[in-house]
């Protein structure tokens, strides 16, 4: 069931190192993930709604990834799970970071 | 001899995908090696003034990545390899960039 899986755990964007971000955002279904949320209302987005090449467990790993990053932040709500980017922690940590995620990708 | 090396390889910032940029600045050898270039005068740096815990082979590899995404720039002269960061090139293919590279560690 659903509700019975663990809540989340999250890191502090001013936790992380700027390398650990790099690391993050250097795999293109990441980044693909955390563009897509840039561009979306907060927590409007549920974890399957993301149009990226990659299967259930595949996804769960990389939202772990982006958490652990301080890049996003999941809540569940009943039996779903939505997602959103931390904009304003990661701007004071990284400044710079969103000008470089949020640009269409070339 | 030095001198028969091939010279190295680049690519443009222009044509590196911000993920491959990531992706080189993921490592903190590559990482430190941009930041202690980043201080110091262009084409003043040979490649064994890093203070970096790598050897010679792993170093060559790692100016490669950071070569091969547009960030640094490597000439001979003679039997010295010297170095620059791309800084004006890097700027304009990725505003932002050296903003979050050239702070301090934390």
């Amino acid at each position: 069931m659903a509700g019975h899986r663990p809540a989340p755990q999250h890191r502090d964007p001013s936790d992380v190192p700027v390398e650990a971000v790099f690391a993050a955002l250097a795999d293109p279904v990441r980044l693909e993930i955390v563009r897509q949320l840039w561009a979306s209302e907060d927590w409007s987005r549920v974890c399957g709604s993301f149009d990226v090449p990659v299967g259930k467990a595949g996804l769960s790993h990389h939202f772990a990834v982006l958490r652990d990053a301080g890049l996003i932040e999941q809540r569940d709500e009943g039996a779903r799970r939505v997602n959103r980017v931390r904009r304003a922690e990661v701007d004071a940590a990284f400044p710079g970071l969103w000008q470089l995620v949020s640009r269409d990708a070339r």
